[in-house]
């Protein structure tokens, strides 16, 4: 299911502005976010360059000096430190994404919270239960709403970085209760802006569902590759479609890997054994009787009605009028029942554009 | 390692021939040989396809009437019956390749027997020893030398072949003490002319090698299918690239995989336990000290391995006078230790030309 999203009940009601703001003005403020995206890696480096394509105001930064050498030098504007950048979206009301490893969070949340405590925050990280824990013990100012493009690629760093990495793909926004709607109209707007569409997923649900789907994928990728390995070099030498792309995401760096799928611990505990109790009655059953087609029909299932999902995706316009806890929860029923936005109403754009008129 | 192969020692000594006829006579002949394809499904139909685009004089057959007609609709060559096609190998001293699943193998040997019992056999089936055990029960006097490309996609069927499929593949040719040389070298022409390279090797070696390179991924894929839909459609709407690739041959006929990962389970519970092995390792630091990093770096070593394997792969050429089991036991060595055959060499092809002229 695929909806466009008219504005928001509370969008509008900008908590720190002195006066209300028209709807079409808070949105129009939305779509032109300046955006400052610390850490220059293969996500946030692809995040600068989109960002700037799609024409904001974007700058980044990173701790590496090759990193912002070499963004520099491919015309991008890079601040000269981490302070500096988050100075700069502090003075532009920008919005600031965390893209940096889960190793290196707190020390930037801590340079967040002094250079721009109330700013307007979200990150890029795969886990958002432990950022956003993260983010209420270092900068609990901040008005932070998660995120997490569900994109990538086995390579890292600046270089492997591409302006089209969020085409196309799925965005999620951490759509928690306790959010400022404001904030989150910004992270959809920049994920629409980027090319992706944005599925609205509670934070604890999001972590649970992504243990399933990425960090499992990443562990089994691992353990396949080395289980090939040990079958020697004819074995790897025989290695067609199903081995490579079975172990593809094994040469993502394990330092990354281990960051995402260890901040994910407990739900990765629950996809493991459920991957395990499946294993493990497979190779009873080939044992024993040798029978595989119980297990191979299951996953025959489910991997068909991926496939079909993906084929028969229905839009439909959802009508967003009521309370924000209404919004947020139809928000979240949406994501969990495979839905996500793909861009803004007309009436919403309509709005927009007579805002900017008036200005 | 890629090696050019001369014309190997036996090479001209036909034993069902009443004479001697010279090594480029016989290699000629190889390169010339008619080709019977029995089953027209992914892989035999992709094969009468590539077969005749090469040249080759090739005739199909098929159980099923549509797949006949469509065959026959797409061009090609198709027999009335199996029996009929097999009586024209017989006929023309073809290669009858055997490119049906394990479970329609009895009676397709059956059928072979009958109507060409020394006749040149192949087969394109994923595991060697089952098969050959069948062979020498069902069809004792044929002179089978098995064979395996390592290719195919999640579809099945005669629509879903295709000319390209064995280009720039590997292609395994059974390289036992016991086996035709003749054959061996007919088998090897063959999947040159589809554009395969070829790694030689023992079936049992290979079995060992594909149950961790080939079965234990199809197994994987499908846990991790069902795992995925265990988290519901939030975790199917956030399945990336990890998800999709890691899943991508779970979607392959279930009968299809079960008969392959059955054929080899002796082969496959040993890879399987390797696995089980590694992830309760895995499960466990996780669940205690939280570590993923051992594991995932020897992942990604292994997948960089492979990937460097890959990339540079030296071009030698083998010497290969001597005694034919000296010739057996250094191509064996060759699949081994990650060497492929990629073509015959010049002095080969100079004979085959000199012979041709001759006639």
């Amino acid at each position: 299911m695929a909806v466009t999203l008219a504005a928001p009940p509370r969008l509008g009601h900008v908590e720190a502005a002195s006066a209300e703001v028209s709807p079409g003005a808070a949105l129009a403020a939305a779509l032109h976010r300046p955006v400052c995206v610390l850490g220059l890696g293969l996500i946030g480096g692809s995040l600068l360059r989109a960002a700037t394509d799609a024409g904001r105001d974007a700058w980044g930064a990173s701790a590496s000096s090759t990193t912002v050498e070499k963004a520099r030098a491919d015309g991008y504007d890079v601040a000269d430190s981490v302070a500096d950048a988050i100075a700069r979206a502090a003075a532009r009301d920008a919005l600031v994404v965390v893209a940096v490893p889960m190793t290196a969070l707190d020390d930037v949340l801590a340079v967040v919270a002094r250079e721009a405590p109330q700013c307007r925050l979200t990150d890029v990280t795969s886990v958002k239960e432990p950022v956003a824990e993260a983010v209420a013990r270092r900068a609990p100012a901040t008005r932070f709403v998660g995120g997490h493009p569900m994109t990538g690629t086995e390579f890292s760093g600046w270089d492997a970085g591409s302006l089209q990495l969020f085409q196309e793909k799925v965005w999620v926004v951490a759509t928690d209760d306790d959010i400022d709607l404001d904030v989150w109209v910004d992270v959809v707007a920049l994920a629409l802006a980027c090319g992706s569409t944005v599925v609205p997923a509670a934070s604890d649900e999001h972590d649970l569902a992504v243990a399933r789907i990425s960090h499992l994928p990443h562990l089994l990728a691992a353990v396949l590759a080395s289980v090939g390995a040990d079958g020697g070099e004819l074995a790897l030498a025989l290695a067609a479609g199903s081995f490579t792309d079975g172990t593809r995401v094994a040469a993502t760096r394990p330092e990354l890997t281990a960051a995402m799928c260890e901040g994910n611990r407990t739900a990765l505990l629950a996809g493991l054994d459920d991957a395990l109790g499946r294993l493990g009655a497979a190779r009873g059953s080939l044992a024993s009787t040798g029978g595989l087609l119980s297990t191979l029909t299951a996953g025959h299932g489910a991997r068909t009605d991926l496939d079909e999902a993906r084929r028969h995706r229905r839009e439909v316009r959802i009508d967003l009028a009521g309370a924000p806890a209404d919004f947020l929860d139809a928000m979240r029923e949406l994501g969990r029942t495979g839905g996500r936005i793909i861009g803004w109403t007309g009436d919403a754009l309509d709005a927009v554009e007579a805002a900017l008129e008036e200005e």
